[in-house]
């Protein structure tokens, strides 16, 4: 287990967060949103290897530890924000954790977010780190995927700092608004994290002079860490982006591209770099028939893969060469190439993503004037292996 | 390609249908939503390795099939329900499907309905045959899988035939209540096939004494032949058998057992004989969660997988002793030991189930007096490769 501390050098009242929609949630979820009505936030103290979900005395034994972490730095438990992810179910080792905790306080610094960005990983390949510099200051963001992912309006481990002074109303205002289109258009797996948190801080040092600036860059840094959340998915090897277009309602449309992202056999084509569009036609008439006849009008559906027209008026449009132009942009897409191996457990053949390219699909509706963009993954062997054969 | 007849001695007006929910159906489908006002029913003519979805003069193809095929029997095109399953997007190769029919009819026989199980058949494993006595006649019925398979109000291939006379009012009335709790309770991937067909046919030879007890008989042969499907499904080497009680209605119990055999974390758990009854819970809790809040109460939540209980009073009740179990359990539903392959191309090391055991999971709502239970698979490398590593 590694123990990740944020601490700011100043509590500040300007905070936000947002957390899973599970209704199973963790203890730091349920501390969480009580923290959200506390006057200052002083610090994040972050464990992973337990997420500390449905744990016997769970809310007791991550109260003690943010008092402990509060007697150290000298601000109330009650300005500490609390965060785990790791096994649901196990408890947290408190007295362990106690122990330990003086032995974080040395290793505060405050030259690189790079320690952080490591120490809150679990099954992740590499830290992710973003970084967007506007008006004099910045907003940098670190994220953990990289498995039971797909927020439900909220998200997996993030957290948000910046040096520009935007109070907490504006704060909280901003944060739903830049989480949706980001986080919230992203899916791995389908599965919902009981542990999700986006938390955003500002610790208030440089004004603030133009707050549409400062949200445009932090919906930047939020999309940006979002896509870097799937690109490193558990056993990810293709990158999803399902472009919607003309469609009746941005829910609407986000919908559609998530069904798409989480339909298991055209996220299989992918991984296999079979140009099987079959299965994307399966998966949005999967969707649209599950909301009922009439729900989501499909009479003027195109769609193209990697630029290439694949399907329009009611009928494919394929032949040999598309399919091999298919081919090849999935093959493009690639992050690396599967390697068989002796055990038959499965590992990623990257240690950091080699290119930012990603399976190009546009799904256009032509019934409206609402769009929306999502982020989701193949399902290769490298996820079953990470989540069959051994517990993560 | 194989051709499949299924032929009445004589045509019949008692036959009833259900087809997909999927908004992109193919063209036997619409076709075959049409034959539900024909006065009479005298044939199915079956393909597989082509679905005939969304291709270009699809209805058409599909009817001059039927045209021939009623030549050879000597009825109208209209009495021939046509069915079709395989790769979504190519076209039926309809000049070789004509010049093969007039072999087809020397096939047809009266003895064994194997032959047409195994026509039928894509990336199953084996034949599926389910056959129930009532009242002096019997219920045959055959279905296929094997992916493709979360049937929304309707289901995969399935033919089922007697000889017991029910009226078509009665057989139309009856097919959607024996359909919910079978065919539409089950999913090995989530996925909703653009084929998915349920037709039951009555010679009226043996009349019908108890429509009760032909009732079911036929609810039976459904969930068996729905069981199968799961048992069979691609790369399946656990069936999950979920049971819901105490729940405020039965959707909402059967909505919230195919969020858990759709979870793909757990289901992975399961797939690694790996206790990681935290995916259990995060699959409840996501569920109920994007239902918004209040919506399941989780308040009075107990949980039990093999007998054993895992959770209650808002925690989980696990201990070392209750994980050997638990692994135990999971070991005795397995249907067979993975095999690592040189070529990491996995392939199911049986040809036949070797036993009808589930993992056996509870979840007691304990909030109302309704049930449902719900049958799914895990996901393992075999699902992968079916679907990654060749085109199916």
């Amino acid at each position: 287990m590694t123990l990740t501390l944020i601490a700011l050098e100043n509590p500040t009242a300007d905070f936000a967060a947002v957390f899973t929609r599970n209704a199973l949630p963790g203890a730091p979820i349920l501390i969480g949103r009580q923290r959200l009505d506390e006057p200052q936030l002083g610090a994040i103290i972050i464990n992973n290897k337990i997420s500390n979900v449905c744990a016997p005395d769970g809310v007791a034994t991550a109260e003690k530890v943010c008092a402990a972490v509060g007697d150290l730095l000298d601000i109330p438990a009650s300005a500490i924000l609390p965060s785990s992810t790791g096994v649901i179910g196990w408890s947290l080792p408190a007295e362990k954790m106690l122990e330990s905790l003086p032995a974080v306080l040395p290793g505060l610094q405050r030259t690189s977010i790079l320690p952080a960005a490591e120490g809150i990983v679990t099954t992740d390949l590499y830290p992710k780190i973003r970084r967007a510099e506007v008006g004099g200051g910045s907003i940098v963001g670190i994220a953990k995927g990289a498995g039971m992912i797909e927020p439900n309006l909220a998200t997996m481990l993030v957290y948000i700092l910046t040096d520009i002074a935007v109070p907490r109303a504006a704060l909280r205002a901003m944060l739903p608004r830049v989480v949706g289109p980001s986080f919230n258009s992203i899916s791995v797996d389908s599965d919902t994290s009981t542990s999700d948190t986006v938390a955003l801080v500002s610790s208030g040092q440089v004004p603030c002079e133009d707050l549409a600036a400062f949200e445009a860059a932090l919906a930047t840094v939020c999309s940006d860490l979002a896509e870097d959340v799937v690109r490193n998915g558990e056993g990810v090897r293709h990158v999803l982006r399902v472009a919607i277009s003309n469609a009746p309602d941005e829910i609407t449309a986000r919908q559609l591209g998530k069904a798409v992202v989480n339909a298991p056999l055209f996220k299989c084509a992918v991984a296999g770099n079979d140009p099987n569009v079959g299965r994307l036609v399966q998966a949005i008439g999967k969707h649209a028939g599950s909301l009922g006849t009439g729900s989501i009008d499909l009479s003027k559906l195109r769609l193209h893969m990697g630029g290439i027209e694949i399907f329009a008026n009611g009928v494919f449009q394929l032949n040999p060469q598309k399919e091999q132009a298919l081919v090849a942009h999935l093959k493009s897409a690639e992050l690396y190439a599967s390697i068989v191996p002796a055990d038959g457990i499965y590992a990623a053949a990257v240690d950091y993503p080699p290119h930012e390219r990603c399976v190009e699909i546009s799904i256009d509706l032509g019934t409206g004037s609402a769009a929306a963009t999502v982020i989701g993954g193949d399902l290769t062997h490298e996820y079953v292996s990470e989540n069959a054969d051994y517990r993560s």
